[in-house]
């Protein structure tokens, strides 16, 4: 749900150009038995989709009955809880909101491991806790099935076109098998290690992705009131040390770059909350490890005090805004 | 004296390769009076000498005797005082150590103004805070005099190897005739804009650089804890909307890169001192324009809390080795 | 375990001296029926001891032999597991380490809730993160019986004299029995409200204690660069509105106070570590409740860098040695 | 004219009931000649006013017309400019707005030191960086005069009462000749060492409270929305070790006090760009000494954001307001 970055279309995809061929994975498509989907969102519903358009057939569920119509009409099979769906897939992608909801899914009272096969492969594309995905590892594995933790980055567009990127932590001997099904939906899929690498990957991404945003907002703000043009700026930055994807990428100064949410009053592009949430993941997963993160810690209180000062539902970037002296100082 | 990076010899020429065709400039090399040179320090001393290489007659001036001696033994002309060398030259560089040095050079008892001849030009290519910059222009002003800002990026070698940048700030009209006497000193010259944006643009760089290093550091620590290989991290971030120059170019963490100082047990490179001291300028800058730069502040009391625990010295890359669990916790 | 302050002597008591009468709770020893205690470390001991010099009969256990020996020899009754002490005793005691040990002694499968009876009181004393104690709550409540937290601030020597304060979150009517059982171990308890209260009301203090310690560090560092003496400096903090409780009772600048741990090397006293884990607790709760604490945040990271620096197992006032220039500045 | 406290009445006068006996000055009224007054504007009106009221001839100047008129009503001499001061004054207060002004009315083409006499006694009371205040000290020095920092507490209401309190820096042998003024305007003098320590003392003081101020509005919100009753929670952390100024005197939280800012709609009191000020002050002296203060530094850049986003003129307990969550979360 939560992304890397869902973004404006003209950098969405920067990724993928630099990605290593040792990355781009090559899909044995072995057979099309059917594929469980639990998590009809706006995520899940369009990577549900193409896993159908690749003939996989789908046994798929969610709470809400409008989602589950929806994807009954484009030819999937749906049922009635994630147990039922253990009962005719023995492959299974889930794509869940947040830590409670993906504990529920597999250990709740209608859960996926009540009724999962031996060999089952389970696959969790929700961004949540690595210490979750290790726990519902250890879960699936005394019923005999395999849970790999696969989050994604790119938002909704990049569902729809298969263009997503999947950090995949897991047993090594598995990814394969996951990753046949991960390049239906994906551009990209990077194998990180163990179980919850692949959730580590995405939240030390985000973590540096905002200390980079509020790094440029405050130096571009800087810089102007020293006198520096806006974009000669970037351009000296861009070609020097101090040179960033939210500085030559995803500037957050209005009429630097076209194309980005600050050339848009910050609309669309990765909601505040939504960093706030990834920071928070952050956070919790380095007080628990025990890891000091002091830049990271103060980008999650400046994004959480912006949350209620209302830029909740701004693009991130937005943070030059809030920043920025907009009155006259008074003395 | 501090630089943006004086550095390992492989990275420090990035910034040229990508520097603008616009920002070369083009050498008008209208006559070869003698020039001025105040501050024969290790940077000074060299940018001198390529001057003298160039065929600039030098009349110079520092307060050690050895210095004035050593450049001396090459061919310039070596004078007791700023104001002398403000009698015999109409085009002076300064460099030196602070602003408080530069106050003194320029408005001091044997200060250059005291003697300075109408039409002169100045260029300070000290690091200092932009208002000193200021303050000294307007005092030349007052003496039919022109100042301008050149602080440089780049250390020792490229002060050598006349491979530093400028960054230049000053009155247009006077900027051509500054980078006559500059690109025989340094691969690139940039305009930044009035008196004082050279100092601007360079530290906002620096402070952008400081943020990126620590976030680096964090994220580096808080993955590898969590499990993923450390090359591996940086490969994932560096395709990623996390990468930065610390993170593509500089990376603060022992094994991933070659060639930098974190390779080499954090000796060479850019000392944390000086960063530190890059700084408390910004940090003085941005007090005095009432500008908010939470992570820049932060990030000048780690590096400051680094310089009194034993990291004065080392790179400031090694940040990470500061941040990085070593005991195992007691409980 | 953990302790708001486990403290040298004669600073120990000091809340006690300006404790309401309010709170200070009258005994009405009901029935002296047996009560159970699970969890017998440096703080369990001395308060089942404290109950049964009450002339309450213990029945008891720990994960330690050892410790259950000890217990045994002064007069307990020593059982094998939590299950076993919720099958003789209706009120029973814990006090353990961190969530984990108490969702395994309640919820495991020995846990108390396996054959816990109707009506049962539960109080739970450990430090932990609230929502563990609403969780608990829920869990007890299904099987009838009745969970309140009540975290202790004091150490091993107030534990020992029956001089901890309790902070009690439940729900009310049942406040009295629990107060019952306190008032034998501790001087002050304190009603806070609904479960988990007692436990917000210990982690807001810590919070609020450790911006102070080292706001007091940062302060009386910077008088002192400044030229001020640190014992005048002290004086007229403490006499105006800087004051705070680590200005004028646990003064951390060597030479200021006696009898504190800055007095005697920082030895004694509250550990880095124990306050690290406390800050930790801070942190995850707010990220969950989406609370922005940017101090407490960066108050909790300063503490864990630290730990890893040499300081866990100093008082937590050796924040003012952590942050004090010890060499001489090189320019 | 910024103070440690511009409050409200009730809360003002704390800090002079807990004042040592060794403070209050004895007075020696040796002689009543002449004393100079220079900035007569909300606070050296007043405090001008006072030394009239204690029968010593004022010579006093300020820059504009209508103050000098103002003062002149009351009985006072007024010249046209310091030097004209300096010339009929051997004892000369200044109360100037920040450190420029003090720059110009000290050292300027018709400042103090133009025409200073030998012996003079000048007491600068203006908050201000404490090196420029030894810079002052110097200057005078050379002219045969001699110069102390005598910063004050206490607003507008304060200054009227003659209730300020002083905090002054300066050779110690001139400090009674200093008392004898300062007492006929404030209710407290306190001796500090050295010139600039009285800056120092300020300074310090301030950017304590302003760190328990963030640090008790953190807390109080945190508490709350763990279900806490802010009442009960503020008198818990008072009789505990998280009591500061800030808690126990000034609580941020409306309804927890009475009297105060925050029970006002944060009108009044000591306003947050008065607060980012000194705080300012606190962060270029600590980068000029090289000193750490992680959390100053912070508060100071929450201040300054504040400053932008309309919290200017509210007093500085309003953080507690900026903090706050107030919009339903949305997911």
């Amino acid at each position: 749900m939560a992304a890397l970055f869902r973004g404006s279309r003209n950098v969405l995809l920067r990724w993928t150009k630099h990605v290593d061929l040792a990355f781009v994975s090559s899909r044995s498509m072995a057979s099309k038995t059917p594929v469980g989907f639990i998590g009809l969102g706006n995520m899940g519903t369009p990577m549900a989709k193409n896993l159908l358009k690749n003939g996989y057939p789908i046994i798929a569920t969610d709470v809400f009955p409008e989602s589950r119509k929806e994807l009954q009409d484009t030819g999937a099979q749906v049922v009635d809880s994630p147990a039922d769906v253990a009962e005719k897939a023995d492959r299974i992608i889930t794509m869940l909101p947040s830590s409670p909801n993906v504990i529920e899914v597999y250990t709740g009272p209608n859960g996926i491991l009540k009724k999962v096969k031996k060999g089952t492969l389970l696959i969790d594309s929700s961004t949540i806790d690595p210490a979750v995905s290790r726990e519902m590892a250890l879960a699936a594995e005394k019923m005999g099935a395999v849970f790999m933790d696969a989050p994604v980055s790119g938002g909704v567009g990049a569902a729809s076109l298969a263009k997503l990127t999947f950090m995949v932590g897991g047993v090594e001997e598995e990814y394969q098998a996951a990753q046949e099904l991960l390049t239906c939906m994906g551009a990209n899929v990077v194998y990180c290690g163990q179980v919850g690498t692949g959730q580590a990957a995405k939240i030390c991404n985000n973590m540096l992705l905002a200390i980079g945003m509020i790094g440029t907002a405050e130096t571009m703000n800087l810089g102007i009131r020293l006198g520096l043009d806006p974009k000669l700026l970037a351009k000296i930055l861009n070609m020097s040390s101090g040179r960033c994807w939210s500085s030559d990428t995803y500037n957050p100064v209005p009429g630097v770059m076209e194309g980005v949410p600050s050339a848009n009053n910050y609309q669309g592009g990765f909601g505040t909350t939504l960093m706030a949430k990834d920071l928070g993941l952050a956070q919790n997963t380095a007080t628990n490890t025990k890891t000091p993160i002091p830049l990271g810690s103060l980008a999650h209180q400046i994004f959480r005090v912006m949350c209620s000062r209302g830029y909740a539902n701004k693009d991130f970037s937005s943070v030059f805004q809030f920043l920025r002296e907009e009155e006259v100082a008074g003395w």
